[in-house]
């Protein structure tokens, strides 16, 4: 196995940073991080040390730097979903783009749309004043979108903004659209550093242990849980199903779960099951009642597409193919399912997914975000490119390219997965 | 125009009250309160002091009572939706009837349904051990369940297990069976004293100025609008549609919308609107967006009735009717529309009603819950019977008749309507 | 007895209010209130008709105002302790003065400082941007101070700016000021109105049923209380000292001891205790801890106020005289006493007082300030004066001397004291 | 240097263990740990690889254990100050011990004390009932008491009672008495395992990258520097100085600074300052007055202790010295020094510390409680003993003597620290 970390540099620095840090440890002086310092992805030492060892570069603030902050314009850019931090992420990157002495940073608005003249939509000019407060509420002060627009119209605009270091807050695709537009940039010939900051409120961003927003939206989605179980109790063979994000990955109503201790089934992408048959969730689902006359079961978006797969293909009036939703088709079933047994329940529905991610960060969350928007800071102005800072025992930095290749998943053999078998009391196999 | 406020009695009272109170005002002493008292409903003096006056029977603590609380069994009962503040009544109301010397207090599973042997659900024998910390919780440790049973199985069971007085925690249609149970018991010959607790999050009961669970419900309905508010400036033309609770009057939406300040429309069951035309919400909601970008909706699910009335009827696979749900329909027409409008919105719709109804009260509701909880217990011990504790300058017994004519409602030529509309901007009238 | 409730006016209106009302209640449009019209302080009739009856004017907007909102300038003011609800108020005057057409509102810094040129504050002009979002934080953006400046001075200065209302929060001593500009202004023959927006975090001015701020100051109490039931618990014979808001009034104490059910002793200015002796605190403690193990205990900063009285008087270095706080005491007292008697106590004392005043307003605060500050708006505009919004069955204008008059208290032998005492079990007599 | 890793067991395992686990990694069912595997402590490589490398055994469910769980009785006991998770801790302990057949389960009463038949406590037997919501509520089922009582007397009662296996959940000390009560039982021929779930609120145990509680904690911690914020905003020269917990570490303050960003100076043990003098914190703070009008001080109470050092000793009418706290001089130097120099400032106090440490756990520190406990669980089951679970890259097994030799700390040339420099603007050097 050959995995590349190596980290794109614009070119060699030859500007000494003008932070207030030294090449001491131990003293009073906070301290430059070495370029050469590698981070070890694998702590275990465990008879398999034949195997490739994967190395990082560590992140943080170099003693030389490649851009000249005096000159340099840089712009900052949220794409994609909203996510709590994201205005702790645009505030921290300005300043310590500030600390840098840089006094020109644009917010692109509308994520991709900003960057395209024909949307018409004019950068902000972040200041003290306007980014002062931004931390304490949810959302994005420079607005997101989906979707991207042409690279060279991209390009010509940061060119025409004399735009060199452009940082983006986003997940998966932003991250490969970023790089997408650092290679055409330098294709032009005109060097611009991509630096990102992984976004995913799932937390499934490889070599991210922990990507911001996450336990603020586990907090909230166990809030969520707890009224579930509060209404499936309040009634006779109350059933509560709450659809949760993660697309790829369960964390989240893991974490929800594991943190409220009262759901009793959680459906993530990771671990198939089935609906019918002896294993099936309708099965345990009506053990369940037997026992204990209520249920709640947490759904990630992203569970049992192998079940939504198999269904006929429908389509709207215009012929737009229409997406299939695990939770409401859980929802329908299970409503078909015990009416045909003839076993009244009470069931209810809840979607808080828009609820939960636009909350202000948690201190957690708020402090993730203050430490990966400095570091994306640091390396933009050391003149790397096309990475993103991950977090696997230390901050790192990740090729954009390794970062955004398959995405982090729960492990169903992990403790956590145990974890949460453990809490919710359900079968671990329900296929 | 007569009104009969006349509260029914099961018989004049000849015990002296066990309660530690006396009849002298001023001391440190708690007064029992004179059975005499009236208290007015109408408290302006503007001239037409020609219509006849409204007075009701003050609620509290009388000094001579009916029942001997040492022979005396209560049965507690809540019934239909979840509302903050069902423990907190239960609590206090066995707290209450524990000052009184009342020795077996009965929670009733479920409702109506533990009313009914065929179901076959026991009744819980409070304790203090058992509600403890239940206020602490939404919910109800009784559990509920909508719809009734039949009368004379319930009457029966009631006298089976020797229940004299019943306490109903519950809306219209729980108060209206409440009366028809203590009719049937009396028409059986059988004293039993109903008196009622009123129990509506949209806090639209006749004769009750606030309800218990309705501030809880704003508060939690005003961090959804919130929530909604980031949601809809984070896009371009970012439009979220929030579905609040509210069948027949909108207290909560404007409500919620006076204390976040944040929603632009606020659509109830009492002001009629259309979509269409000049005035209608489309067009007012296309100039909102040209002027501001985003807008956030919060409609009352009693909203617009007409605009469903008017659309076809749809069954299921079962011939079931199928009910038209204003949220879902304004979602619906809204994307509709702008498509066919070539506008591009970003559309988001929250109905976050099961995590507005089931969290545990408020402090301001907690000490309401207490209050409705204690008098209840005050005119049970009194023998009074049919009625529901209202509040309308005080706390007032309210016949059940009276309490359950009519649902009390938002006036659109109110002060509190007239701020709405400044703390949105919406047009006074979209028809 | 004869309370004089007529409020001043600076001279008859002869201005058509520009507000979109009318007179006819019943349609959609919302409606003036009558200038004539009157609301009933008592709202009771319980045989003692022979009382002279209290009759207030009514808020509401006037059809036929005093001042030509073109041309008027306001000023706002906040002042003394901060309180949940300030910037709802300034957000919601500044918003209904528009309504109005007021063009200029100026917000005076520090309360009186402002006021004072020898302290060089500059007013803010205040603007739909800079009021925006003021309600979602706690405090106040104008800021406040306590104590007064020279009359005259204030005077100048308000006639400098052409300044002809004057609006003000703040309690007893901020209205009395507020009062006296009034009328050095007319002695001056400027013809001022002034207008107030009670202001107690205490709940404690006549004629004002629920002052803002309250009961979201109940709500943090209540949350503090749980933290102290925690702490009391943790430990053998754990006794937790809260020591609340309330100077005069203990409404805070008693609400949060409602609320939480979790304090078990609640004392407060209206409720004379000793400590010594058989039924002295100490004792009723006693026993509490033999039964229990543990105690919570609610002080308001008002209480046993002739236990201090009765202390030596005490000085700092300066000769100043240390005032004596009553939890600080009862804390001391208590460690000592059980020390003496040789029983092991686990003794922690709270003051969350500016972590209770400076959050921001909850729902039902925040619609509260919303009204009062547009009813002080409407009587301002209609050339009242000398006043303030009170809150009687419905909103009233109390001239400023009749409530500032004496304070609101807890009446010992209502019912809401004997809820307290049953929520906590304490004696109903500690003297 | 040599730092011994080295776990203690109590003897080799034999029995098969009964969790429903394999060895095969990558399917779906969990995985055993191996024995042998070791985690890392140091991932860096950056040149200085001659340094020996220290290795912890890797935490995790043994696939041979050395207690037979139907024949194990197991004791939990909790220590010291009360800490957000404890709850969650003895549920999940609780919980891992009932999936591998332990039946019996004591909770020991109020830490030590408990374990001393002198003061009369009996242990709780844990049920399913008992512990199944309590992980809802701050503080801790058992209760805690600090200092210890007489070893053999402890090792006497856990003999009577056949404990073979003791949890501890406490600090430092908590975890060198858990030793010495296991090296006592051994020298008397009795094998008994000790576990330790480290708990230290200040986040500063050696080996322990996160203790649980501490997010909670600095979330809480936040919510009053804001409170803080609003405070000093509004008053002239408005200083408000919190205390925050921090004995030996000031990582709360240090996260709850940079989470909230409006703290402008954070003291904490680990850099030292001075008050006097061109860079002492008087003249910063002066400085910062001038420029801002308002200051937020957050002091760890471990800081400055030289400047208490230097203090006149005091003590108590008993003869008690009396501590001195870095709060309440720093409050008593700032109000003398500015009244020397006649700058008016309104200084207040905030010593939250009970308000934090006593709130239920946050999602990330409920997830975080159920992992050390289950693997504190895992550990004593296979006969390990004389150790705590450690956290750093992964969950570890780490000596109680290595755990307990030094306090972690905050590295002031550490990027943490320059994060609180920048967010701050205070001088990284007040000497």
């Amino acid at each position: 196995m050959s995995i590349d970390t190596t980290i794109q540099i614009l070119g060699k620095g030859a500007i000494r940073s003008p932070l207030p840090l030294d090449t001491e440890p131990g003293n009073l002086i906070g301290t430059f991080t070495d370029d050469a310092t590698r981070v070890r992805y694998n702590v275990e030492v465990d008879g398999h040390e034949d195997r490739p060892e994967l190395l990082f570069e560590k992140a943080g603030p170099r003693e030389t730097i490649y851009y000249d902050p005096a000159e340099t314009k840089v712009a900052i850019m949220t794409c994609g979903g909203v996510c709590p931090g994201l205005n702790n992420v645009i505030r921290s990157a300005y300043r310590e783009l500030s600390n840098y002495g840089v006094r020109e940073v644009l917010g692109i608005r509308y994520g991709h749309q900003g960057l395209n003249p024909a949307v018409g939509l004019e950068p902000l000019r972040l200041t003290d004043e306007l980014v002062n407060t931004i931390h304490q509420h949810g959302g994005t002060l420079l607005g997101s979108s989906r979707g991207s627009q042409p690279l060279p119209v991209m390009v010509d605009t940061l060119k025409k903004w004399g735009v060199q270091v452009l940082l983006t807050v986003g997940g998966d695709g932003t991250q490969r659209g970023a790089r997408d537009i650092g290679a055409e940039a330098r294709k032009q010939g005109y060097p611009l550093s991509v630096v990102g900051v992984p976004k995913t409120i799932d937390n499934d961003i490889q070599f991210v242990r922990r990507t911001f927003g996450f336990t603020t939206a586990a907090d909230k989605a166990r809030e969520v849980l707890t009224c579930a179980h509060v209404e499936a109790r309040a009634y006779p063979n109350g059933v509560v199903i709450v659809r949760l994000m993660g697309r790829d990955s369960g964390f989240i109503a893991a974490a929800a779960a594991l943190a409220s201790q009262e759901a009793n089934f959680v459906l993530v992408p990771e671990v198939p099951f089935k609906l019918e048959g002896e294993n099936g969730l309708f099965n345990a689902l009506k053990r369940r009642l037997e026992r204990k006359d209520h249920a709640v079961i947490a759904v990630a978006e992203g569970a049992g597409q192998d079940l939504l797969a198999a269904l006929p293909r429908q389509t709207d009036a215009s012929g737009n193919v229409l997406h299939h939703d695990i939770g409401l088709h859980l929802r329908d079933q299970i409503a078909a399912h015990f009416k045909e047994q003839k076993i009244g329940i009470s069931l209810k529905y809840i979607d808080p997914s828009y609820i939960i991610r636009s909350v202000p960060a948690n201190s957690e969350d708020a402090v993730l975000c203050d430490q990966f928007a400095r570091h994306a800071v640091h390396a933009a102005m050391a003149g790397k490119t096309d990475l993103v800072i991950g977090f696997w025992n230390e901050f790192i930095h990740v090729p954009i390219a390794l970062a955004t290749a398959q995405r982090r998943k729960i492990e169903p053999d992990s403790l956590l997965w145990s974890s949460v078998l453990s809490a919710t009391g359900q079968p671990a196999q329900m296929e």
